[in-house]
This record gives C-alpha cells, structure tokens and sequence, in this order.
C-alpha cells in the first residue's frame, strides 16, 4: 500500500512511518520541519520504501504533486501548540482547518480516496458527559484548537458525501511517549532539570486529564484502518483511566528522585481554553478489538525516561 | 446603539437594517453586493442613521475601518447557495468560514464585544432526533455549507471564550419574505413562468423542509439580543411544522392557476448534501416568548406575491 504521512517526522507520525514500513508499505513522509525533526527519520531513511518531501502544506503544488498514486493519507499534521492560541489566532485556523482543505483538494485531484485524520478530545470542548462518548451532544468550542479540529473533521466527512472519500476521524487525548518533544511531561522535566527545589505547575494541578501511550495509539489507528468500512468513521481514542496533573508531577518527581516545592498559578483552567477534565469513552475502537498495552502513569515514566535518554530534544526547544 | 450588519444590502439583512432604522439604531451596512441589491437599501439610504460600506469580507483594512466604535455586529453576509458547493468547493470555506476569522479579528482590534451569527440547520446534517435540540448528538457533516457554518460557530465561541466577546448563534431553517431572492420559491416561480405545463423537482419531491418567514425571523433575531447573557448562546430557528417539497409546489401551482406535470429527478435527496428532512426543535427561543407569526404555507405564498409584485428581482438571476 502507498501511503503518505502528513506531519511525518513528527512524534506521532515518525512512529506511523516506522511502523508502516516494517508492515511493507511504501511510505511518503510530508513535513515542513516547523516541528518535526529529521533525527526522528534516521532508520526509515535508510529504506528504500520511504520517500520524504519536505514542504508545506499549504504549497499546493508540492502537495499534489507528492499526492499522486497515493492509496491513503494518514493526515497528522498540525499546529498542536494548544496552549498559545490565542496569541496568534490565525495559526490554528491555517494549519490546521486550511491545510486540510488544500490536503482534501489534493486528493481529489489525485483520486486518492481514504484519509485518517487526527483529531482531539478538545474538540468535546468542556463536555458534561464523562467518559465523553463520540455522538455526545454537540459541544460549544472553548479552543481555537479545538474549533480549528471539529472544523477540518466537517470538511473531510463533507467531502466524502461529497466526492466519495472514506474518512476515518480519531479524537485522541494526549499522547505520551518515544519522541514526545512538548506537554507537560516535557515541561515540568525541563523545568525540574533547572531547578529541583521549586516548581510552577498551570492552574491548581487539579485538572484531570487522559494519556494514551503512542504505541497503543498507533495499534489503534491500524486496527481502525483495517476494519473501518463506513463513510466517515469517528473513533475516540484514550484510555479508560485518568489523572490529575499533579498526580503525574508526584510520579516525575518520585522518578527524579526530586521533591520541590509546588507554586500554583491557581484557578480550575491551567490557561485560557484549558479542559478541566478530559476522559473520552472509548467503547467504539474497544468493540474492534483493541485495548492500550500501558497504564498512563506507565506512559508518563516511558516518555520521561525518553527525554532522559535524549538531551538533545530537550535542548531544541528549551 | 451603533450596528454593523454584514450582508446588510442582502435579503435578511436589508430586512433587518430597517428594522434597526426604525428602532434608533446608527447602522453600518457591510456589504460587496455579490448577492446584495443596491435597490433592498432605498428606504434605508434616505435616513442619516445609516451608513454603507461596498466592501468585502476579506478586505481586512475596509472592514477594520467599518468596524471602529461599532457595539454590536449582526453577521449576515455569507455564500448562501448550498446545493452547488460541490462546483467551487473552496467558496464555503472562504466566505463562510474565513470571512468570520476576519471579522472576529476586526471585532477584537477594535474593541466590539458582541455578535449575531446567522448559522443554519444545516449544521446537523442528517440528524437521528427530530424535531432537532440545539444539543442533539453531535453531527457528521454532509454539505460543505454546513461544514463552513460549524466552523465558524466553533471561531465565534472560541473567541467568545478568549476574548470575552458575547456570541449569540442562531440556527436558521430556510427563511422566506420579502426580498427573498434564490431557493425553491424563487426556483418553481421562474420554471413555471417559463413553462407552466410541465415542472422539474429536484429528488422524489417528498424531502420534508421547514421554513421562517423573514418578520418572524427578525423579531426572533431582536429578542435573542435582548434577552440573551450568556457568553455563547444557541438557538434554533423554525417553525413548528414542515412541509415537503410537493406540497409546496401545490401552494405555489394553485396560486398562479396552473396545474403542470410533474417531473422528478428522482432520489430521497435535491442534490448531493440534501438533507432530506430539516425539523428544529425551537424550545430555546420559544421560552423567551417569541413565535411565529405566519405558517409555512403563508410565508411561501407571501413570497411568491412578492415575487410576482418585483419581475426585477426574477430577472436578475433568470
């Protein structure tokens, strides 16, 4: 199969590139390096099956010329800096909604006809229903993330009534993990590696929030494509646990050996947008047969011991 | 109170731009006349209150001049042709989508803090719960205009979250009156002048739609601004009946007197999109004591008067 991997040297999609290849497919990785890092593509590189293309999205002409032959686009590229959107509020909306409107007019060009789209939980908004099932009722944005994800998933299921694309949409939490290069794993390890006696944590650390492990993301996005056969397929992807945010820096702490000092920057919200709680019911992609493999508080500790292990992500952005 | 109306020279909006005329408002018209007529503006041209600006949307420094000292925004202007989005399917998302970026952008370089948007029904795409709650199950979009319309409620609120701007959504089902000037009314009018013994249907003709007549629209629009607080408030907007397809037909051929063969293209839909059963639940309006003061059955032959009465109107888009 002839896949193309959008946001390819990403952490997701580094992973999917990887795993694809080891299944035999021949893998077109998309990536204007904004985010992603071309380390990340150090052993797909070497195979044959994998071609890289380093452009923008929104460069239509590299777009489509990348696009053409290809079987399936797993679409993950994004702005995924959730936290600074109000700072820049055009990012989300071209990045995120607009690049999908050039991806999904690629496709058409090309005849490419399945697309698997990474979605968010923020997307749910502040939900009143926990676990968060996918056909919830329909919720008010609070994010510019959030608003710019619900409306690239109208776009892709609008052309596949429209144009006969079949799209699979998956809602995932956080995900934690090999090559996790920003969130809150990152950042309390970057701030504890500067000082061990003191620490800021985003609102009162009580905000309760769901990890997936990328490995059990990834199994789950496979699954979905083998099994899925609807028009437009919407999954949820977390796990059936969740923490608080001061639950994980109690086992980043433990894990460093460390005990500082918390600073509570206060209120329920860690910024402008912040879900207090996020917990996704993930019975659909359950029923095909999946389950995650890693408890969060395992996940938390492989992506910690990930940054550990790799100074030089933490240098990149610190 | 000082109001913009984007789409102000269009039906809905010259509608209510004199409306506000007639309550004291200084209104701005914004408008690029793409679908807007010069002619739904002369009453309202003759008073001092009123103001126009030929502009479009997305030119950013016309719009941020039109918006200085503005306290509300009444956001009318949009691609309003559902059925052929398909043909150009990047106008929903510019016009629609884009165009309420810029305008919320413009609303927060100058300090403008509340907003009407004219969402749609279409929203929903095919519902499962009838008639639909302004919180049914979150939907799958199936028309690029609904797609365009739900991510441009998403901006809205999520600026309504970031930037304190007051949002007040409203879900239009399709509106009819005065200066209506494209939609089945409009459609069935021109095939039967043109032929009235034989008549084209678009799908079985049993699609169920339900329709507001444009005065009943307004009052509803100027008692949600009054009564609304929330930051984020959502209506719908209907009536509470439907009709189908054929039976307007049937007011329309025993207005005008003639009795023409009836062809149908065939299909539960008009047109790739369709949806074909629109039917809101409009509890939430209702409960700020409004109503309708026409049935369906008035509204469209209200319409086809006045139509008949603007042979103009006919020939500008014949």
């Amino acid at each position: 199969m002839k896949v193309l991997v959008t946001g390819g040297a990403g952490f997701i999609g580094s992973n999917l590139v990887d795993r694809l290849l080891d299944h035999g497919a021949t893998v077109t990785v998309y990536d204007n390096f904004s985010t992603g890092q071309p380390a990340f593509l150090d052993k797909a590189r070497t195979r044959a099956a994998c071609h890289l293309v380093e452009a923008d999205l929104l460069d239509r002409p590299s777009l489509t010329s990348a696009m053409r032959g290809q079987e399936l686009v797993v679409h993950l590229a994004a702005n995924a800096d959730v936290r600074h959107g109000l700072e820049l509020p055009h990012r989300d909306l071209e990045q995120n909604t607009i690049a999908t409107h050039h991806l999904l007019e690629a496709m058409r060009a090309c005849g490419t006809r399945r697309i698997v789209f990474s979605s968010t939980g923020s997307v749910y908004g502040e939900p009143a229903v926990f676990p968060t099932p996918e056909d919830c009722p329909l919720p008010i944005q609070t994010s510019l993330y959030g608003a710019s994800k619900i409306a690239a998933e109208g776009l892709i299921s609008a052309y596949s009534t429209g144009f006969g694309i079949q799209a699979i949409i998956l809602r995932f939490v956080s995900i934690l993990g090999e090559r996790y290069t920003h969130g809150h794993v990152f950042d309390f390890y970057r701030k504890l590696r500067a000082n061990p006696d003191d620490v800021e944590i985003l609102g009162d650390g009580n905000q309760r929030k769901s990890y997936l492990y990328v490995g059990d993301c990834l199994d789950a996005l496979l699954r979905a494509v083998e099994c899925a056969t609807a028009p437009v397929s919407i999954f949820n992807l977390g796990s059936d646990e969740y923490c608080t945010v001061n639950d994980s820096l109690g086992w980043i702490c433990a894990a460093l050996g460390v005990n500082p000092r918390r600073h509570f920057t206060g209120g329920e919200r860690g910024w402008v947008g912040d879900s207090p709680f996020i917990f996704l019911d993930c019975t659909r992609i359950r029923a095909l047969g999946w389950r995650p493999t890693l408890t969060i508080r395992e996940a938390v500790l492989r992506t910690l011991e990930y940054l550990q292990a790799s100074p030089w992500v933490m240098e990149q952005r610190a």
